[in-house]
């Protein structure tokens, strides 16, 4: 490896670390709302973090992009109006742009510099946000929500860690304004934390949705750029299960980490993450062989 | 963090690196076959590698040594006869006596400096060695498996990668002699590596199974002290399906991971890595809803 840049780029916890070689420093600003980076990596493309927390590498974004927009849209059976909240990079924007259903994608990022750096840096996320199905605001989305007259079938909840701007999204009054603007058969995913690393947050996030939705689940999935590997996104909804009204043969194109099988599988948890949520988790349907 | 040690240590791959922080090292030599260390680290407990690879840590080895053991364990019947190759932290061997079932455990590790250091440091995975259903073997794990007269019901090959001692276990021969020594409803699940980062060498050995036994599967689960997280363990037998001969409530007790349904989801795939195997991987029975 003498050859080799020595560099990294390092995302630094109190007790572990995370390091991606570095190839090259693209872009580093303050914004007014946190640090925005992009980096180019050895062999995992470009890197986006924001006040040093990874948000997505090349590499492995089709993962969690696959993962927070089609278990919902999956599930629901026909999903025509689609908000994402956050989700500066565009990758979820990109993935619901897949679904046919799909009429109008309403995006809403507090932070213009995010994607301005995407766009620039990282058209293979960006590149569908000025599809003319999608109407981008650099806005507040606890705002928008609070103002916000229509009905949307799906709502992704796209952000980044409760610290700095993401803050306000982690509260009660937050996803009440939700539930009020989602239609019956709505469906609200969030980006729901690390149940190894930071369980704690976890629990507050379900303890909210438990409070606002009749329906509250968590799946999970593996990010290989973020500590522990192991993430978990929350669903919420008025009625519909993830499960039982999951139909595989809806599931009509190929997918680099999504499957009928891991959309299912990822539902069936670790039994520590049972326990520590208890009675907050809607129960899912006894599984069998057919 | 200024009061911190800021020392790690580190797992250095060519372009990425896991970095735990570091209390202290409390061992560190060279045995026959490999560098040998225990350290101290702050917030994970103690952390053992080979040749700078982490093995486990006190933190998150439940993880691994719940879905090695379990999974092929709550699979078969009734499990009396147990050989485990590897396993040198004796964490396998602490789950399978677990069941009440077993009769005997046979563990065969060729590194003795392994055990040593795990039962000096690590009593939290070597406490159960000097169980008297336990035969510790100092030995060649591919020797044994040539010279061994006994059936065994569940072989579990717990190996560090497949560079250094372990390589001869990536080796037909070595699974041919193992299904010699397996019984009609024998198991055999192996530490499958990463499908992240070492794909190559995880369809090695798939398709090693695949020449082997009739059934080859593979699970899934999230190892938080492992590069990416996501890794995998390769299940095959004579018979037995992993799914369908699964009874959920043999499953008596609680564990801190394992739990009836990560049993189940962590079988469900993500599409790249069906794709990668395609049918080399036995097909699964049908989910549905009870």
């Amino acid at each position: 490896m003498s050859t080799k840049n020595s560099d990294w780029y390092e995302e630094t916890h109190e007790n572990i670390a995370l390091r991606f070689r570095l190839k090259e420093r693209l872009f580093d600003a303050q914004s007014e709302f946190q640090k925005v980076e992009v980096v180019e990596t050895c062999g995992n493309g470009k890197l986006l973090a924001h006040d040093g927390m990874i948000m997505v590498t090349e590499k492995d974004e089709f993962i969690y992009h696959d993962m927070i927009t089609h278990v919902p849209m999956f599930t629901h059976p026909s999903p025509k109006n689609i908000l994402v909240i956050g989700g500066g990079d565009g990758g979820t924007v990109r993935e619901v742009l897949k679904h046919p259903s799909v009429e109008k994608v309403t995006m809403v990022e507090i932070d213009g510099m995010v994607v301005e750096a995407s766009k620039k840096y990282i058209p293979q996320t960006s590149g569908q946000l000025d599809d003319p199905k999608v109407t981008l605001h650099i806005q507040d989305g606890v705002k928008f929500m609070k103002e916000s007259k229509e009905l949307f079938d799906v709502i992704i909840v796209d952000s980044s860690e409760p610290i700095g701007p993401a803050t306000p999204l982690f509260n009660v009054d937050f996803y009440k304004d939700v539930a009020a603007r989602m239609s019956d058969d709505g469906i609200v995913v969030s980006q729901g934390e690390s149940p190894y690393y930071d369980m704690k947050m976890q629990k507050v996030l379900v303890e909210i949705l438990a409070q606002v939705f009749p329906k509250v689940h968590i799946y999970n999935y593996c990010n290989m750029s973020y500590p522990s590997g192991l993430w978990s996104f929350t669903y919420a909804s008025k009625g519909l299960c993830p499960l039982k009204d999951f139909a595989p043969a809806r599931v009509d194109q190929k997918f680099q980490y999504y499957s009928p099988e891991i959309h299912v599988g990822s539902f069936l948890l670790p039994q520590f993450m049972k326990d520590e949520h208890g009675t907050h988790l809607t129960s899912l349907p006894k599984l069998g062989w057919q």
